[in-house]
């Protein structure tokens, strides 16, 4: 089984990566410059775990951990000048997936070697997953997609749900890492193949 | 005479749930999601108080205050699924100025017993009662309602002054802590019934 | 040579107004009332700051620095009463290029100081002098002209290097302070009169 620390540092490798080529392709679309198109790309990329770690009173992991921002600022600069390219790679989106299931279950783990609750391991592993994105889109100035399309941020809470249960139920920390991220992976999955949404209001 | 923090907690519950419907109704405008509009009702409930928080370098109150969490998911849950009868409920905005005028209070006193001065007092009254809705209306993507419209902040800024001044005159905190409540309330009561605003810069 | 802490309280002080009349201009410009002036004044004024000191975890430098809140109320006034003369003068985009070059290099150096490396010191000299105007954009509701338009980000970028490069070489910060800020108001005077910018991503 491999090292918990380990799984956390790879989530963070590959989301950050991932991640970082959403926002530098929202920022090609909507004509940003050079300098647009990196900011943009760090937002999803490291946007989320700043402001978990900001709201848990936690050292901002990026302080200590430069690869993330220079896995960043490559996502930027792949963006720019490989956009046609990124856009046309349809995996891309499963490599998306895999970044959320890894950053809501990384998330959720942090929150949850700090003592807290349930309900704050939840929002916690949502939130690092997620807010970067929203984030993305506000600077954008677009509306946030997040809140409007898919099952997405739902997949990210699946996931914190199941570590979080499975942690509760006094399974190995490794082991409820490995479910959350394979639970969250699979809901993403489907959403993606059949198109799956969550209800909206009646007008 | 209540004691403070009871009257701390209870500013917080009346104005969390309320704000939260706000939110909510904004993100069911919007069009978006059940997800979408749950996040939406916790931007107003929770983010200025959080971003209080942050700033004063204070544990986030809801780290170890769950109940405002569920309050807020509960105000988002309300508006998607009520929200024409909430949207038809006109006492909503005098509940909502009851919330304005309780977090204005609340928030002015946390700083004021960090020991910090009579503008750091305002500000973050005003902070607290403010910041969320204008995050809630940045990520709903439309003009800020609170920077044009209104006597709002306004309000806010007075109860947090009268709150600051009769503490600085050796005033009860949990007197001012009423005065400054009925203070905000009263003039953003007249803002409601007399449709007041403040002046317009001249183009 | 002038005392860095000196150097440093002056960067503010400039920095903090002139930034203040962009807020409080580009509010006067979406018709905000003047609480809303004064709001998008406080925004770049102090924004970039906040954010630098959250994420440093240090003390949010306006809690105890009541003048920089002060300057920024006053820009964002002098924005609501004399918008009109502030956008007719030309020198203000020169005042602006002084604030960005002193942000710019006191966001570098207060990581410098904190230990920071290289990259760390750089996004804090960038967020500095930028990250308020692109609140200040955000909140307005607007594309954020910083990420399309001008050599800015990139000033701000080469000012914190140079101070960066200089301060590794075991010159003295005083120094490399005085010339991390020509070489950013040099390269955005540049800009400014040349009318250069950044590539953008053919599409």
């Amino acid at each position: 089984m491999m090292n918990i620390d380990v799984a956390l540092i790879f989530a963070d490798r590959i989301g950050v990566f991932v991640f970082a080529l959403s926002g530098g392709i929202a920022a090609v679309r909507k004509e940003m410059d050079l300098f647009g198109v990196v900011v943009l790309a760090f937002l999803p990329a490291v946007g989320g775990g700043t402001l978990r770690d900001i709201i848990l009173d936690q050292p901002v992991f990026w302080l200590d951990d430069t690869i993330s921002l220079w896995l960043a600022a490559a996502g930027g600069l792949a963006a720019f000048f490989l956009h046609k390219a990124i856009e046309a790679f349809r995996p891309l989106r499963w490599a998306d997936a895999v970044g959320l299931a890894l950053f809501a279950v990384s998330g959720a783990a942090k929150a949850a070697e700090l003592g807290h609750g349930f309900l704050i391991i939840l929002i916690m592993g949502v939130m690092t997953a997620t807010a970067g994105g929203l984030i993305r889109d506000v600077v954008a100035n677009r509306d946030p997609l997040l809140l409007k399309e898919d099952i997405y941020a739902t997949a990210a809470l699946l996931g914190a749900a199941v570590y979080a249960g499975l942690t509760a139920l006094g399974i190995a920390s490794s082991y409820a890492f490995a479910a959350g991220f394979a639970a969250a992976l699979i809901l993403r999955g489907l959403a993606i193949i059949f198109h799956l949404s969550l209800p909206k209001p009646r007008l």
